[in-house]
């Protein structure tokens, strides 16, 4: 079969592979017929993610038909259309009973990671039972796609981490792919304003468009603080992963308000404890679980929410590449998601 | 009346000074029968809170008689014995409908900072109706008096900002007044273990005796990942002030745990995001609000709680000069609350 394989730092190739084949008789291999490009994937490419070895196929979302199951694999059948969570999980330890799927003792984000991933015609998915889920029929692959990864994170880690309720001022401070999911998972709860924060004005039109009622492109602290009569907002989302985006959030948080940190970070940022200790505010990291991948399906049949709308560029599987080139542009090139298809 | 008045930095005494009248409907004026001194006030001596001006009262912390009272009092009368929150509150404005008297927008902590305090014969005590709590009959004032901003404080920023809960393993660093009241409250809801971190044997010893299961005095990452098989601890509470305990706190903390910040810091601290954000932890800041008092009135009634052991130095109201040299020298002197009374 053919995959994308990273040959380290700044090296990858759509090329040959041995064909995945079962292991344990809890794994299932699946042929995707949908994957994307994630900006971790570009991460790994530049080599910030030592764990990730030369010769491991990248990827961690999307979408095939079951080809195989193990003999301990009860609830997905040969043939079924399924999605791929970006993590794996037991659905047994004890981080799994707590709903923590993201630290299960036997997964987590291992997939594209440290074993083989989803940019390829097949995959292994360990803890199949746990780790896919058959899609509804009459559900768009390229919508499910999107529920791998980037809906579940911009629900969990942004709007559920930030506690977004009822008339709430959110600030979301980056409109790359996570900002927008969050953006549109925001939505569900009701909040009075969505600010987007970012410099690009393209994916402040986006943002606009998928519900953001208000979008800043310079000086975010000065104009926020305008915006809410010096109060600052209610919950503050950090979609990037840099400390200086960080510093927005802390900077426009009210007191009693929650900061969402959704960003993958590189380095240590300067957390203001002198002006925050006082202020009754609450700072949530994390992982993904996906365990909301349920609901988000419901919600996505329902047609609250159309994830497609992140679709920006739809190549063949077999042009990867190319689509990394793009991807690896995204603002020159207006890319959000990559919509990668195998059939 | 004779009050302790601050005169700048370093520089305090006992003096004359007018007692204090209703100026307010809402106002309460309160003859102070017990009151104490709390290390927020040794900040302010250092000149470390720019905001408490010259001939400033000091003290937020009290029990009394109700002296007079304004024509809106309603809930609290003349005669009565109550305790002192040391955060007013109305009780009325947005904050204190979500429960956050910490930020009151006519109130908060304001007592012996932006108004004069308790440690005098007389006290103006602002929104007496809610920021005063008529003590139950029998309850002992001595024990009252730990409940007008330590158990509190301990109670809602460390252990419910920290959600101890059962079966957890709980860290606190810093065996101050704070911290070992954060020790008394976890117990409320049966952690695992209780684990106090400071280099001072005697408050080490004094945790042991007030709950904790394990104390260390030195190398506390490494013996708590001893302790914990390198999980780290459910709850990390930070009860100092400085960076290096909260860098302690963000070192032993599991995935899916929770800091609890309690201490007043005065300079930020590096946050290793790096590390954190896969962590899944919160991170919570805060000043106490004191909506826990009456359900910890209930606590201290039933004998369940024994705030009074925190108290190592009883002295006369009059003799506050030297009660602060005292605690100017707590390590020295073994000193943890200094109890001061007037009757």
């Amino acid at each position: 079969m053919k995959a994308l394989v990273f040959h380290g730092p700044g090296k990858r190739s759509w090329e040959d592979k041995p064909q995945p084949a079962i292991e344990k008789p809890t794994d299932a291999v699946v042929r995707i017929t949908h994957t994307t490009i994630c900006g971790t994937d570009l991460h790994i490419l530049k080599g910030d993610v030592p764990a990730v070895t030369e010769g491991r196929t990248l990827g961690h979302e999307g979408v095939g038909v079951v080809e195989e199951v193990g003999d301990g694999v009860s609830n997905i059948r040969v043939g079924d259309k399924v999605l791929i969570s970006c993590v794996t999980s037991c659905g047994r330890c004890d981080y799994c009973k707590r709903g923590i799927y993201a630290h299960c003792r036997d997964g987590g984000w291992i997939l594209g990671h440290l074993i083989d991933g989803t940019q390829a015609e097949y995959v292994r998915i360990p803890h199949a039972d746990n780790s896919l889920y058959t899609l509804p029929s009459g559900m768009d692959p390229a919508a499910a796609v999107m529920l791998s990864d980037i809906l579940p994170t911009g629900h969990e880690i942004g709007t559920l981490n930030g506690e977004v309720k009822l008339g709430d001022t959110v600030a979301i401070v980056g409109a790359g792919p996570i900002g927008l999911a969050a953006v549109m998972t925001s939505r569900f709860y009701s909040p009075a304003r969505i600010i987007m924060i970012d410099p690009d004005e393209n994916r402040l039109a986006m943002a606009r468009m998928l519900g953001a009622t208000d979008t800043i492109a310079r000086d975010p602290i000065e104009t926020i603080k305008e915006l809410t009569n010096g109060e600052g907002v209610d919950v503050a989302m950090e979609a990037v992963g840099i400390p200086e985006t960080f510093d927005i959030c802390q900077s426009i948080i009210r007191a009693g308000g929650n900061i969402a940190n959704i960003g993958v970070h590189g380095k240590s940022v300067e957390f203001r404890l002198q002006d925050l200790w006082i202020k009754n505010i609450t700072v949530r990291t994390g992982l993904v679980s996906t365990n909301t991948i349920p609901v988000l399906m419901k919600v996505v049949e329902s047609g609250d929410v159309k994830p497609k709308e992140l679709v920006t560029h739809q190549l063949r599987l077999d042009e990867i590449e190319k689509a990394y080139d793009i991807f690896g542009q995204a603002a020159k090139e207006k890319a959000i998601k990559m919509l990668l298809t195998a059939e």
